[in-house]
């Protein structure tokens, strides 16, 4: 919003940082990156400003063409993924290329990965072929001239290739795909001189987020008009989602004073909406208000197929049950209720939640609690219904929860 | 893998596209951006190659970068996001600003969007500032000289913006951000004489997945060696996630010969792990092995706390009903086919598949048929536990389920 437009303080004199997530499977939509995010978070809280994160395929032209192009205005270039065993894993090589680092065998190194792979493949009892294994080996321990191999925290160490000699471009920090070596890298390299060096130049940065529930987007564009002068000094985002409004602000620690002025100025304007004035989420909230209260809770979901069951369970603690069913039986408030009431029994637990069928272009929420419970009901159309339903099911629960 | 490097007749002569996903929650992982592999999907099936999306945060010096970058090289560029109706909203002005041509306002798109505002607004029953919502209107009633505006699918026009007057750039396709405007909106950019035009130039292109279980990436790397001169002619790249290993090919459709050489050699070295030849993913074939069969299923889940069942029920169909527990009951092979015999009872469906909870570094599968059952134990840390459960359940019910 506003702010966006003149972030002097939060982008000026601050190092930039450009990431560049390799794989045909991530550019395709096969899979899904938390690389790139990932690391875009772990730069900010460090006080790197990263405005880009480029998706290339196994192409070495285009990772080439991502490297030159971020190279040129960010003082550091990470990149993810393309570093396993197989020829379309090229990421080592192209970077090696572009810093102008001929590619050198480690034997130290390929003896170590060789020790790595061969206890995994004896632990997962898996049929190979040692040539390939050992090719795949001496793959991964190539290491270009002049670079830091670090970890390896998988089987494929983790590069820092500083600039081509006599250059003052950056040094490219070359990372493993899978999530949790990345993560594991990620350590090392920060650790690194070159990276050391670009993270030693960033002031800090902080960012706040704030949340409401059921409010339009342009009514908050309004009250960012009205003290647009107070809140100059913030990078304001908004995003808008299945009813939750979400507001997240950046700024020099100097300048909290402003962010302090959005925060008085939503509470004032929308206090009703305001669930989160510190951004932790509406599951989060739910958690720690059964947490306080000491109660555990289930649900009877037939609305969402086990998707808001899977996404209530799965962070763990609270919720300790479900029972999911696609029948389409009779809609209604009382039949929520029933739903309701029926789990809190099956799972001898404090807090029921039920969720109807969504049928004739309506679906049934309730809620039951030791201290009583609470029922909604949504009417539209199926495809609307099915996103809202989750988000309007946390926040019946919500108020309950937290007494 | 082999093909990837000398992919001559996939990447020659064929028009390239560059995506531009606009917004800070994607940048900084608040949300995952889904448009920009569509989109790359779309054009692959059109015949255009897509090599790179640049994901940027809502800054207009960022969003330029990216344009610039992709201008050079590319004969059509994308942007996604960033239409709404608040000053963050940032995309249509600066792709403008690009493609040097002023903003003018389109009143009888004003009119039009107005309309569509107003029953929103009417139809949710939101409070709301009619100063501020007439400001949102008018923004998105803002289209650069000389560009047209399609839709719109919600309330912000999609915009094809021409390269500025006298030069050959690329047009600036600009789209909506929610994803089902954005997919309404590109069939009429599809139809637009500047898109029209590159399309035009587009020779097909194929696309080809093959699926295994359970085999080592780098056994796969040694057949693709040995018949490296016969799939020269396809670009191949493969991925490995929880055990199943895709491998991609895309190709020429006079090059059809060469991917069926590829599937010749799979199938030759790695008949019995090849359970799909045609990319057909397991869930699916689970799904039509059920309907094939005529039967339901129900699944009692103490080991991935509902995403399993989630999964399966949300693709519709055959899946019927879940039972989650996060309880940590003793576990064996016979609890699991307790709990498949048990929901199978349950729900009255003829196949029920039960997963133990993962405990003592193990976690127990079991499947029931009117066939008969089968039950799998896998050991092993936690984490890796948590990672390979889901694929190692649903590739010990496919053979049941295929009959």
């Amino acid at each position: 919003m506003a702010g966006a437009w003149h972030s002097g303080p939060v982008s000026i004199e601050r190092p930039r940082a450009g990431i560049v997530v390799t794989g045909t499977e991530v550019l395709t939509g096969r899979v899904a990156d938390a690389n790139g995010p990932w690391l875009a978070e772990q730069l900010r809280a460090a006080g790197v400003d990263v405005g880009q994160i480029v998706v290339v395929g196994d192409r070495p032209q285009d990772l080439t063409s991502a490297l030159t192009h971020l190279a040129a205005g960010h003082q550091l270039v990470i990149t993810t993924g393309g570093l396993g065993p197989t020829a379309d894993d090229l990421t080592a090589a192209v970077v090696a290329d572009f810093q102008r680092r001929p590619m050198a065998l480690d034997p130290e190194l390929e003896e170590r990965i060789g020790a790595i792979v061969g206890s995994l493949m004896a632990r997962w009892a898996v049929r190979h072929d040692p040539a390939a294994t050992a090719a795949g080996v001496r793959k991964q321990a190539l290491v270009p001239a002049g670079a830091t191999a670090l970890g390896p925290a998988g089987t494929a160490p983790a590069l820092v290739v500083p600039a081509p000699e006599g250059t003052d471009g950056p040094p490219v920090v070359v990372l493993p795909g899978p999530p949790s070596e990345l993560r594991a890298s990620w350590v090392d390299a920060v650790a690194a001189p070159e990276v050391r060096a670009v993270l030693a130049g960033a002031p800090p940065l902080r960012q706040e987020t704030i949340r409401l529930w059921a409010m339009p987007e342009s009514e908050l564009a309004a009250t960012l008009r009205r003290i647009e002068d107070d809140v100059k000094p913030l990078e304001i985002t908004t995003c808008l989602r299945d009813g939750e409004l979400e507001i997240v602000s950046r700024f020099a620690p100097q300048d909290e004073a402003a962010q302090q002025a959005l925060a008085a100025a939503i509470r004032a304007d929308f206090g009703d909406a305001l669930f989160s004035p510190d951004g932790t989420t509406v599951d989060e909230l739910i958690a720690r208000g059964l947490s306080g209260r000491g109660w555990t809770a289930a649900i009877a979901d037939r609305a969402t197929g086990g998707h808001l069951p899977s996404r209530l369970i799965r962070r763990g603690g609270r919720f300790v049950g479900a029972q999911v069913s696609t029948a389409l039986e009779p809609v209604s408030a009382d039949a929520a209720l029933a739903l309701a009431t029926g789990i809190r029994d099956e799972f001898d637990v404090a807090v029921g939640l039920g969720l109807t069928a969504i049928a004739d272009g309506a679906v049934h929420l309730a809620v039951v609690t030791p201290d009583g419970g609470d029922t909604r009901s949504l009417t539209g159309a199926e495809p609307v219904l099915r996103r809202r339903v989750e988000a309007a099911a946390l926040h019946l629960l919500l108020p309950l929860v937290q007494g």
